[in-house]
């Protein structure tokens, strides 16, 4: 898995950079700075999926390129966001500056807006099967639903508001699905459109199988702020606890938030039982999701 | 001309309070910011230019709402962002509080994200011609390579290099094709591209035009700077001297500004002349442009 996951992640980091390649201005801070945030590191963990996904249906590596890459510079486009002074403040993401340290905020705010549009360039214009109008069409649909105020940017709102108050589970939960879980929906559901009509039929169970793992991840992630320490985790340990976050291990204890991943890696591969092909991939990849510890 | 204005204007807040409508979470902060900012005014240009566009070759409303509401999120968007405090920090604007003091800086970089992402929505679901997939599909490789990083966005970043500085005229020039012209541009090509082949065909002649008119706005916008009063302008008057921006006037004296948008104008005229359908409205639009005084 491990193997898979830096492989397609490899695969993924030269098709952005190539993507950024076609950009004028190169020696402009701006596309500087787009280079920096995209290719910081990370897990790409939305690519796998994409690929994953498509690998069930034996979708070839080239027709996944496209929205493997559309779907990462949504994800980068946020993260630069998310950790400027106004939002979360943070300094280090990955290991390193972040693009507002790095470079400076006014840079950073357009940084994050031309990787969103470049999610959207790339999914127009990018490869993908022959005559695949409808596809990439409805490709632009679900990445624009999932990203926007149905999607991640409300749940990144609900967090902001949520933020020095007390939340239960059901609205932390209502949080994370939006906030991360629907980036993630959507990267199987790219791997899935990817493939015609053979992925499309097997979407429910996928969709099924990714809201478990995303919001794994996101249980996980906050069971390691409190477990991990700041060298592997590449930002600072304990930064929830001192921004006074809502967290599972806080409205579960540490143990009970460990029993949730737990039932939550159970509930995703129930979701991958009901499909008939070799997902072995995606069994490992949930696994992954709660047992990693950066 | 002003009343043909006036209705797409109102045609299109129509249509973009629709939009909005469809969200989840309408009482939300970000949602109502969506909303404030989206509809707090403006000329609506680019959707009126859609609209004149389509218009030349017999579209019907219908077919050019969706167009034109897409850029218009893009350009309010763009504002939003623009006026934050890291980038040109403006408190004012189109006579009222802009959207971060209204709100917040954190709901305003979030709510410039969420429309953004809604132009894409717009394009890839709203209403246009039967079977136009590759049209769509036109539709959203246009506006991204207009708002993004080979247009809009490093044309703000251009511009903010060029801050307290001398600029020459060539540069100058060169901020504003990018910050501004590519998405008037832009707006003449979805207008085009909504009428099928045969508005294709004239695209040579409409870019043309859209590229001098969009630099005659920005000249006029420089002159109205020096010239007009703060009631008027919705926004404060003498800004750019303030912020020691490299103008038009700076650069050509007042007259030879005036002299530069009429040089404009005349352009404009001379590339709708080639057109051989009835191009009045877009003529008409280009008086406007450098005879408005606000």
């Amino acid at each position: 898995m491990i193997e898979a996951l830096k492989s397609y992640q490899k695969r993924n980091n030269e098709q952005l950079d190539a993507w950024l390649d076609l950009y004028p201005f190169q020696q402009q801070r701006l596309t500087e700075a787009m280079r920096y945030a995209l290719l910081l590191g990370g897990k790409r963990a939305r690519p796998f999926l994409v690929y994953a996904t498509g690998h069930i249906f034996d979708c070839t590596l080239e027709q996944l390129d496209t929205p493997a890459a559309a779907i990462e510079c949504i994800h980068a486009y946020s993260l630069i966001h998310d950790d400027l002074p106004a939002m979360d403040d943070d300094e280090l993401r990955r290991g390193k500056a972040t693009c507002h340290i790095e470079f400076d905020e006014a840079t950073a705010i357009l940084t994050g807006d031309a990787l969103q549009t470049l999610a959207f360039t790339i999914l127009s214009e990018g490869k993908l099967a022959p005559f695949a109008e409808c596809q990439r069409i409805k490709m632009v649909q679900k990445l624009a639903h999932a990203s926007g105020a149905a999607g991640m940017c409300i749940g990144q709102a609900l967090d902001l508001e949520a933020e020095n108050r007390n939340v239960g589970l059901q609205e932390l939960e209502q949080i994370h699905r939006h906030k991360t879980g629907a980036l993630i929906r959507c990267a199987v559901q790219l791997g899935a459109l990817a493939a015609g009509d053979k992925g499309v039929a097997q979407l429910p169970h996928l969709e099924k199988y990714a809201d478990a793992i995303g919001l794994a991840f996101q249980v996980q992630d906050d069971i390691l702020d409190i477990i991990s320490d700041t060298e592997t985790l590449g930002k600072p340990q304990g930064s929830d606890v001192e921004l006074n976050k809502s967290t599972y291990p806080a409205l579960l204890g540490l143990e009970g938030a460990q029993q949730k991943a737990k039932q939550l890696f159970e509930e995703a591969l129930c979701a991958l039982d009901a499909i008939p092909y070799n997902t072995q991939l995606l069994e490992d990849f949930a696994r992954y999701v709660i047992e990693r510890n950066n």
